[in-house]
């Protein structure tokens, strides 16, 4: 179903596939080879003047504003599947963290925790998905590590990056700022990056191939944001789904939401992969859709926005925050009965992300 | 050797040992065991405004001038050993990247990625012991990540910081800025950082234990950047030793550096042990040791500021930068005689840090 990662990329590879075909300890000690993979592979790859001071740090210029700083680890299993691996879902699920805190995503930080042994136009073929979704974000990698463990004590690659984004000087966005009457924009259709890892780790044949949404979101975020929509918060709907972030949101904000399950699209081969395994695809995660709180007076024109754009075109208004204080989330079922939705308790799908 | 280090830490840990003596799967995948680990353990231990904002970043106050970024994995093996842990580890090795780049360290990131059955009482020591360096040391922890993999496909603990520094807009401290007639001073004794790990990695038992250098930098580099020292250059003396840094200086600033090794302090019980293991301490690698590259004519003031505390009371001075231009690194040995000093080719001991 995924091609073999090793085709392609040997060829191309900037460390000699002949001398070094697998990743060795060595590589991580700090010296030779260390070197090597630096000047060679990342250097080039991530290019920009900051990482090539090769300082132990990288210096940032100056901001006015504040700065949204975030981090997280890629733990993904299988490494790569449809629709993205784990690089992409690195540099894409930090950008997406500081979009969602309404900063424009400007520098990145890679850790690498490489097993020893991993094939190296493996590693290639991740550090270039990982400048590919660096540049569509508008993002520098500007400062990393490389650090090999011995074999067994690992899983091929784990990657944290972090991040700093700048913020507007007077922009807040908040569950705190979320109001009655807010209008609940969905960037797009569920469940797809769960369902695409899930195919793939488990060798599911569905008869189409659910590509992962995995993407970055800024662009999205600050069509609405540079147009003056009053924007009171945004979540992006990863580990946990919709629900979960809905959840989160009432309990945060205090206020009541509700939403038309209807109007939620969800993919016809999502729904039934989701049916097969006994999934809801309101928990299952995303990794290139968010919720935005918007006010109801600037509803509309940001739904146009949105879909003016090929990443937001099935876009739609999914719900409204209520007066009541009772900070619960209910959805109206499609055959018209109320429910609650609360927070998932167990682990749906583990190393999702 | 070293203590079980279950003992104290099953009594005190926030998280019910009873109920969860190991760290599940489920701790990692966003739901209500990960909120558990965050709300009791994560969020009251590093305590800041900043992190108990529950965003998924932190929004840092707008800083006047350049900040430093930086990030390091820790992969060290084992977790606990004399005079530290990885905890500990990964908020000096952090920290004290962003002070060798003259940046007051004052926001972390900590990412974490557990292998499942890891002892929960372990996991609490180690968040204590980051707390406890991440005040000595004057950053907050502002933002983290939790992660956790299948039993087999990690090694207990894995650990990302990345970090955030502030510099003064007057500071510039780079190689470039080294030049001929600089005094080079050596914050303290070689060689204890790698020799405890070896130690506790292979249970050797030498007559002394041997304890970790592992440090915060911040206040020694502060003490000299405060009082006005012109410092050109700083650099800790991690992966690769003190050898490793100065060919690395020599080579960026392009300048010729000579070293006296009869100043260079090794402790006898550390010169004992790598005798036996082969080791050279000048490779080998130190968590709480610098060199700095300060003014001929500051250099006494400089050593004096660094005696007078105690992290810094066996600091020296170990040579001096040469004018010729060939950007090599000599030492005079103890007999006399005149040698080149060169990076090391290979992996002296991996994972330690």
């Amino acid at each position: 179903m995924i091609p073999s990662p090793l085709n392609d990329f040997e060829l191309t590879c900037p460390v000699p596939i002949s001398d070094y075909p697998v990743v060795l300890l060595a590589h991580g000690g700090g010296g030779t080879l260390t070197h090597q993979l630096i000047e060679r592979m990342f250097l080039p790859t991530f290019k920009n003047p900051l990482l090539e001071a090769r300082h132990d740090g990288a210096l940032l210029p100056a901001q006015p504003g504040k700065c949204a700083f975030t981090t997280d680890s890629y733990v993904v299993k299988p490494l790569f599947f449809p629709g993205g691996d784990i690089g992409k879902l690195a540099v894409c699920g930090t950008v997406n963290d500081l979009a969602m805190c309404g900063a424009r995503p400007a520098f990145l930080s890679a850790a690498f925790i490489i097993e020893e042994g991993l094939p190296m136009a493996m590693l290639w073929q991740v550090v270039l998905s990982m400048q590919a979704a660096a540049q569509q974000a508008g993002v520098q990698i500007v400062t990393g590590d490389t650090k090999v463990v011995d074999r067994g004590k690992g899983d091929q690659l784990f990657i944290t990056t972090a991040g700093v984004g700048i913020i507007a000087p007077e922009q807040v966005i908040s569950p705190q700022r979320v109001q009655p009457g807010d209008a609940i924009l969905l960037s797009g259709d569920l469940g797809r990056h769960g369902m695409a890892i899930m195919a793939a780790r488990e060798g599911l044949d569905f008869e189409s191939v659910i590509e992962s949404d995995c993407a970055p979101l800024t662009d999205l975020v600050f069509s609405l944001l540079d147009a003056g929509i009053e924007v009171h918060c945004l979540r992006d709907l990863t580990r946990g789904g919709l629900a979960s972030a809905l959840v989160e949101i009432a309990r945060s904000s205090g206020h009541h939401i509700h939403v038309d399950e209807k109007a939620i699209p969800v993919r016809e081969d999502v729904r039934g992969a989701c049916e097969i395994l006994g999934l809801d695809p309101l928990y299952v995660a995303n990794e290139g859709r968010f919720v935005a709180f918007v006010a109801a007076s600037d509803a509309e024109r940001a739904l146009a926005i949105l879909r003016a754009q090929q990443a937001g075109d099935a876009a739609v208004i999914i719900g409204q925050v209520q007066s009541t204080r009772d900070h619960s989330v209910t959805m109206r079922s499609v055959i018209g009965a109320n429910r609650i939705v609360d927070m998932i308790s167990g682990e749906q799908l583990p190393r999702i992300c």
